[in-house]
């Protein structure tokens, strides 16, 4: 074994954003992920722009390590060959709207029948259960419903979307630590179960003190711009040519940060000598802070509060990220080389395992490119079997 | 086993939010988490505010289900009590700046010829590699540094921090992933690991599309509030009383959206009949929507909306997510009963397993609550072997 989840195969049926996510996780960590997408249309999100000789950058981004094979499950034909299929992996992964494997006979219920040791993952909008069970949902909804809006944006103006889909990334996140959770339990009693993961329970789960705060003081948490709500000076300041973000979390740091900016005598200054203080006295404080900060570059001020010891960094765009020495060195960047679309630079492994450290190993799969091969393998059919089976038009 | 992962014994010297999520995640699915804190002061977080019973609501938020033991391992004597320790358990996990494990003579390479089936997760700042692995981060560094602050905030307006913890969070979310793939390796083949899980490339990780976006195109993402980067109408809209979140993620969602609205006229009108002449148009496009949204409340919408099959939300405050109705039916809010805080509103658990459901056990530990305890159950040392360690002063 060179990887952590060598030997643990996944029949990936999701779309789009949270279920691929999880799969890709799993499947950069060793997983084997056959990705079932239905035949002529596949995952949505190979529409998805911008393409690249015809390949969905945002599909190729999420859908490396897995292999493609289409089957139309409406079909009964499709049906049998996907209940055998069931038989073959550790896991299925689905993120439809609850209900849909239901009406295609093919739900939790139906299937740990044929494999009692199945773990079977959902992920959904807003879960297997409760009154808005029906409901679909995108990203943008969930982020709205779930609270983490009402506390982002700038102070006193509008409530904002996070500008990644935390919504789904979260619930991905979520899928693959209930699945390996499922799984340590398969292996120790041989018994499956249903991991049911909702892009909006994970949204709640996110709001970590958000929810203290509100529970014992009774004041409902409001965006507050990019400070910190408890801590000062914790936040972003204009520099003479951009931002920069400096985090000062105590009274040595903030010494430390008085000196770096030459404005020692505000150490001692009776009005500032705590944090509570300083929070109190913020009004006050924050423009004899951003005063200096204003006259030299991010870049200079990187260097004196580095050397001073005061955690501080730029705000990045994507292009300086991507160019980061610490994101380079860690190897978060990494080009992929897709057949037809050439190279395409997208984020690396994030879980750094010393002994079986996780690999891009193939580029995202072209739409149904490896059914053959899967057949042959998997379920051991001839030549002459495959030709057969494609005569039933579900591939 | 009515806990999935039951029987997992893990030695949590975390701190604030990375680390303690990580752990808290693995509790709450049954594992058993002892959490090593200095003797005296403990867990920083244990003093952020606010604070019920001078317990910090934000520390008991994050503690549950865990037991506390203290030790002090700048101790010659404590550091052979951890060193026992680790031959009884599976999992070790920090969050220190990287080094100062080694500097205490207990990094993973001093560790795993103890155990060397162990598993070593550290999560930090930067990562245990590369130019910056020495500094100190804190959220809003790496939230800065890592580009989700750079697509984040109003359209043209300040690039914003996401308001909940996100540098912490996802990266304490990998950290629950990396442990429970080496657990699987271990398992499979004895051999224990160390799990390398930075914050920093935990945000590079979550900018999925925006870096897809970005190799292909050549156009650095930006602030674009609270619109879908590549689909429209997908957004927030003022109405009668507050705001909506309106997600018409297709065609036939936007001629339903123009039904519900009562704006037929628009679905034929050739500027806007596809997503690509939307976008196109856009400018045009919004004050449309715009007008008749803004003559029924949010309510009105939201029966409307859902009638006509639009996906569709409030944006909630936290105290509106904490009494929604599937929030509630879900049980992502727990009221958990601390001996000396009383109850204390959390999030629940957003893994729902159908046979190992996760579930909170016991409240956020006392410091020290549990030290006798884990001496008595873990070592076998009797009463009075435990009074002679005491003399050490080591708890």
């Amino acid at each position: 074994m060179t990887l952590a989840l060598e030997g643990i195969r996944i029949l990936d049926l999701t779309r789009v954003l949270a279920g691929p996510y999880a799969t890709m996780i799993l499947a950069d960590l060793g997983a084997e992920v056959i990705k079932l997408e239905m035949p002529g249309h596949g995952d949505d999100a190979r529409a998805f722009p911008p393409h690249v000789a015809g390949e969905s950058a945002y599909f190729m981004s999420l859908n490396r390590n897995k292999r493609s094979m289409t089957l139309n499950l409406k079909q009964e034909a499709g049906k049998q060959l996907f209940r055998d299929l069931i038989k073959k992996v550790d896991v299925v992964v689905e993120n439809f709207r609850p209900g849909t494997m239901k009406r295609l006979g093919l739900d939790y219920d139906s299937l740990k029948t044929i494999n009692p040791g199945l773990i079977y993952a959902a992920a959904s909008g807003f879960g297997q259960t409760g009154p808005y069970r029906q409901r679909a949902a995108y990203d943008a909804i969930v982020q709205a419903m779930g609270g983490v809006m009402s506390i982002t944006g700038p102070a006193g103006g509008p409530t904002t979307r996070i500008g990644t889909s935390m919504g789904d990334i979260t619930a991905g996140m979520f899928t693959a630590i209930g699945i390996l959770a499922a799984l340590r339990y398969r292996d120790q009693t041989g018994q499956g179960q249903m991991v049911d993961v909702s892009m909006l329970d994970s949204q709640v789960a996110i709001l970590e003190n958000a929810i203290a705060r509100y529970a014992v003081t009774g004041t409902i948490p409001e965006p507050i711009g990019n400070r910190h709500p408890s801590i000062v000076p914790f936040e972003s300041f204009a520099t003479a040519d951009s931002q920069i973000m400096i985090a000062a979390g105590n009274d040595v740091l903030w010494t430390k940060l008085c000196e770096a900016l030459g404005i020692e005598d505000l150490v001692d200054n009776p009005l500032y000598e705590s944090n509570e203080l300083r929070i109190d006295n913020y009004v006050k404080l924050r423009p004899l802070l951003a005063a200096p900060i204003l006259t030299k570059t991010t870049k200079e001020w990187q260097t004196i509060l580095d050397n001073a010891g005061v955690p501080n960094g730029p705000i990045n765009n994507v292009a300086q990220v991507m160019q980061d020495p610490q994101v380079q060195a860690r190897e978060m960047i990494i080009p992929v080389n897709h057949p037809s679309a050439g190279i395409l630079n997208m984020p690396g492994i994030p879980i750094k395992l010393s002994e079986t450290p996780g690999s891009i190993r193939q580029p995202a799969p072209l739409l149904g490119q490896h059914t053959d091969e899967i057949l042959a393998n998997i379920f051991g059919y001839s030549p002459e079997e495959i030709g057969a089976l494609k005569a039933n038009d579900i591939f």
